[in-house]
């Protein structure tokens, strides 16, 4: 009926919500009671847009029902949670829209608490990034993002050391960046993060420090009440509040979806994680569990890196990243060249197999004890063979983690 | 109709296309007469993914009439145009879905020629990232990718030293690439890409060479044949061919799509390319019209290039590249570190603005004889006083080209 009244709106006014009444009942006391034919339309084009929304609704389900992932018409609808400053450029205009309601904590489903600076594109980008890498893990955790890949990262038992743990992975590229916690923030912790740089950050040569977004499972209210008062910069910070995480409610239905122009790459999301059932230890050296706790976090920094990635990892804490590089010995470079303390001892974490053993003389070189890839490479027994030789433990995991 | 019938499919087969068809009759053959419950129930599964479409196409019909960029609910309707092998990793299902048609020459409305080798998730992502660069110029040009990257692109009018020079940026990160040039291949050209190794890679210290993926506005047949026959890898190699490239049909309505958990950011697309009259020149040193067309390159290529980015260009080619570090120092080292050749007298280009100095200090540590950048810092006054302490000339485009 909404969509014949629809169709047929050059003579009938549809009405799709009570939202609409106001304005319904205020133009037909203006006009002594008709609806103008720019109304009309305009009322349609709510119903369309309705009538779509629905029907893909539908589509889905039933889509769902007979277990068909990529049917041959897919219908992606979204509903505007907000239009944005700008998109990733200010002369890109972008606005923020949500899927369906879904079960799962993200940042989608966030509250953003009140502030005086509009969230961004980009921002929004970040601070997704920073919160699916932090959801990871189960212990007291924190992640800096900066241009969509972690340049802090740290699990402690204390979520206060894991902030610093993570802040000092990179000083200078923390400067405006999205902190992503797993914990609710209190007071004490608030403090800490609005004094890093006088804290941390001064004695390892930052500039300064302030965060564009801040993210967590809550806030205390003293805690919201110290970042907008302690330093200029807390008044602008976007506070993003989520419910607390619960690693049971993934939504694996829910399509990762990847522009190009004239059509859309549709795929699943990443969604494995650390798997130790499926690991295999092809070298002599195996890692202890200490090791194996700092490949877990190198694989997973991994997981969140844009590829190629090269992590180090110490203590569990990210010491080095290489990212987005054009081949892997490039971001093994990075990674050790910015390291935030001695590699030495330290667990390297790669998303994608070594096609050769550069990559096991560059750890090598850098005094890593223990490696994690996916294995699978053609040369995968001069790989071992080169960690056999220098002494260094792998570890197979058997699963790739590209993010482009 | 379709619509009343899908919903009654407990009593009333919905058939929507001719296709359909041959499955109804020999059902009824076998049936006696009757169709299914589970069939009537999938015809009604596919009508109503046909009427999610037609909704969401009226939908985004009068939204365009009305003005209306950001409406309340949008539906992105898309038509399955082939299964991926699997997505982004091996563990996720894809799909690559066309929007509806457009003018525009794209990926997705190439055709991709007969090969042995299904063309896969991130192929389809670099080839697009490849080719949007190549269209920006209308000279003969040629890009190499890899992982979202430009690791090659050089403008000739020779469209064959264009293809010597972007292979010749970085051979070591070429091996496996995507080749995106904006002229037709005829057999020469096919025969110089596959001799690539022989003829110029060997002598740079390359270790082999292959290309995933050659796109381009045709390929003569007998290049064709070439490319299947004078090497292995020739027939594997996916071969994308598009109609000639035109520059006046840009869709400027599309959008572009990024996904975060639980919603979905739409923004337009960056269609902002080179904009003389918007320039300005804030240095005491003007650049000249040789330096002014590297400046152009460079700065089209950063706009190309994951943030942050500093792309180097000299004599119409990119000669090195920092892509997607976390602080701009950083990208700048990168390029210079593996610059294909001496950068002195080079043109630097900056997607985003210098936040400091220290930039164009390293520039001028590197010898680069101009930069191109959008201005816009707080601390312009000390970047442009540090240009001209160092003789270099600086362009202000005023856009920003951020691509995370």
């Amino acid at each position: 009926m909404v969509r014949s009244a629809a169709k047929n709106h050059k003579y009938v006014t549809v009405v799709t919500s009570p939202c609409q009444y106001e304005k319904i009942i205020s133009e037909m006391k203006t006009s002594g009671g008709s609806i103008s034919g720019k109304s009309r339309s305009d009322f349609a084009r709510i119903a369309f847009g309705l009538t779509a929304s629905y029907d893909a609704a539908i589509s889905k389900y039933l889509n769902k029902q007979a277990g068909i992932r990529f049917p041959e018409r897919v219908s992606i609808s979204l509903a505007k949670t907000m239009e944005l400053r700008y998109g990733e450029n200010p002369h890109q205009k972008g606005a923020f829209y949500k899927l369906p309601a879904n079960a799962e904590v993200n940042v989608s489903s966030s509250q953003i608490m009140e502030d005086e600076t509009q969230i961004s594109f980009n921002n929004l980008l970040d601070v997704n990034a920073a919160f699916e890498l932090v959801k990871e893990f189960s212990e007291p955790s924190v992640v800096v993002v900066k241009h969509l890949n972690p340049c802090g990262c740290a699990i402690d038992n204390d979520i206060h050391k894991a902030y610093q743990k993570a802040y000092e992975t990179d000083v200078v590229s923390a400067f405006g960046g999205i902190i992503a916690l797993n914990r609710k923030v209190d007071k004490a912790l608030a403090t800490t993060i609005m004094e890093s740089y006088s804290l941390f950050g001064k004695a390892k040569g930052a500039a300064g420090f302030f965060a564009e977004v801040i993210i967590a499972p809550g806030f205390d209210d003293d805690a919201v009440q110290t970042i907008r008062t302690l330093k200029p910069w807390g008044k602008r910070v976007r506070l993003m509040s989520t419910a607390e995480i619960d690693r049971t409610k993934i939504d694996c239905g829910e399509f990762d979806v990847r522009c190009i122009v004239g059509g859309m790459l549709l795929q699943d999301r990443d969604l494995v994680g650390w798997e130790p059932a499926l690991l295999s230890y092809p070298t002599k050296i195996k890692p202890n569990k200490e090791q194996l706790e700092d490949l877990r976090i190198a694989w997973i920094c991994a997981k969140h890196v844009k590829s190629n990635t090269i992590t180090l990892v110490k203590d569990r804490r990210l010491i080095g990243v290489g990212a987005g590089q054009m081949n892997r010995v490039e971001s093994g470079f990075i990674a050790f060249k910015n390291s935030a303390e001695d590699p030495k001892g330290c667990a390297m974490g790669s998303d994608a197999f070594f096609p050769f053993a550069d990559n096991v003389e560059q750890a090598a070189k850098n005094g890593v004890a223990c490696i994690i890839q996916p294995g699978g490479s053609k040369k995968d027994d001069e790989v071992i063979a080169a960690a056999d030789r220098f002494g260094i433990a792998m570890v197979f995991t058997g699963k790739r983690h590209f993010k482009h």
